[in-house]
């Protein structure tokens, strides 16, 4: 297929060489044009605007960091949509709000354009890997379509009913990450503080109950001071806060998820460009 | 060996029997004394008093609920301590206070009585099915001892270090699973409010980066209305309190634990007996 690609950042990057690896003719563009050279050197056309890869191809995907970066890229001035043509299909696999999706593609379809949402999980590792967990919300015609290239980047491809619903599972998923990330720190400070041999301790509580993939993976981490971003701590806060959002909109109030959204927020301050491991540091691990 | 154990419970039942199908010559005792019978059916002895299972065996076995149970089994009127000889071993795998702990092994100390305090982590099914974490505090030669006898009831069998070890990382896993089981319901909740496919956000969010012990195992039970235990609420409750202290003593003041344990001991005024999975029920899952 020949697809347009927008936002080649730690995630879009990989995920666009994988298309190209996959076999598709891929079109890239980013705000900060250097970013391009990677998926360049790797086959990819560069798109000198927005509205010049509105003609790229059939399927345009957008995989930037937040709800007024998508806004911007669709509506900005000479965006993505001034360019786009009925029957073309854009696919947003960025994580924002489920409420703004849903407004986002009904704009589209005014112009008879197609959206998909597609966020996805994984970080870096399964963006780069092509295992990315990808949840998506749109028509299941349109996903049908453009699920060959969902192949090309990920394993775990759902389709989870209309526009926003794969955003509302993504939020589920971070909600989940968020507090399991907070039980790794707290479990794993108390074994500091009491002065407990760590190793022991991780393989002894991550093979039982306790276990998860953020305890297995964070964890050594955090044993040996790694700071390193799978996924940062900004991208959680910024993540926690459009579930939030939701949770509200819903008339809900998560104790929780509130616990977390604000101790990721404080995190951000110092440590934003962390990996997410480095809520431990929040709550005085260094101390 | 001969080993006595006291406490015949849905996790001190099954454990004896473990020891007796492999070899081991087993008296047991409860203070309710027709919880024996499945025991003394396996081919137990049972004991008429604590002071007469006390001269049982080489290795006496506790496996009560909390931290008072195992102070009055030891050293409440006619009590195992009255009992014991200078060179015999008790083994508390019951999950109470690492400091009463340290102070229980002290006063046994003083007559001669070597202590390991050994709780497990597991549950029903893993004390039926052998296959217990068992984590365990005390000197490392009493250790080595009984670890035989660990080994007919357990899989991952971990010294910890020093009398309260043991107890200390249970604590670390308590407060993590606490945690799991908060990020499921809140995760789970969210899901439901949002009008998702259950069973398929469970299965894509379990199978990443969200994925934990506790959401594979309890997620399906939240969705499928079913409370049956395999970890009662008031049991995570008491642990939390227990953990919770042990951290208050460190002076430190875990936000996400403080969290669980006031939400775990709301939920067992009315919950108590049910699974933690109906953690998501004081948070309004039938609601």
């Amino acid at each position: 297929m020949k697809v347009g690609f927008v936002g080649m950042g730690i995630m879009g990057s990989p995920m666009s060489q994988n298309l190209l690896k996959a076999g598709h003719e891929v079109t890239v563009w980013n705000r900060t044009a250097a970013r391009c050279e990677a998926a360049e050197a790797a086959g990819a056309s560069v798109a000198a605007s927005l509205s010049e890869i509105a003609r790229a191809g059939e399927i345009i995907f957008i995989c930037v960091s937040d709800t007024p970066d998508v806004e911007q890229v669709l509506f900005g001035e000479n965006g993505l949509a001034s360019g786009l043509s009925a029957g073309q299909i854009v696919v947003d696999m960025s994580t924002i709000s489920p409420e703004a999706t849903e407004k986002f593609a009904g704009k589209l379809a005014a112009q008879g354009v197609e959206m998909l949402d597609a966020p996805v999980s994984g970080g870096e590792a399964g963006a780069i890997g092509a295992t990315l967990a990808i949840m998506c919300g749109g028509k299941e015609g349109v996903f049908e379509q453009v699920k060959p290239a969902f192949e090309a980047m990920g394993k775990n491809i759902v389709y989870c009913g209309a526009n926003g619903n794969g955003q509302r599972v993504k939020a589920v998923n971070q909600v989940i990450c968020a507090l399991n990330i907070l039980a790794c720190s707290e479990g794993m400070l108390l074994a500091k503080r009491a002065g407990l041999d760590l190793e022991t301790v991780h393989k002894v509580v991550s093979s039982g109950a306790a276990g998860s993939w953020m305890l297995t993976n964070l964890g050594p981490k955090m044993v040996a001071d790694d700071w390193a971003p799978g996924f940062m701590v900004k991208l959680q806060a910024k993540d926690l806060r459009i579930a939030l959002n939701s949770i509200h909109s819903l008339g809900e109030n998560f104790e929780g998820t509130e616990l977390t959204t604000r101790l990721f927020n404080e995190a951000e301050q110092d440590y934003g460009d962390d990996g997410t491991q480095a809520l431990v540091r929040l709550l005085g691990w260094e101390k």
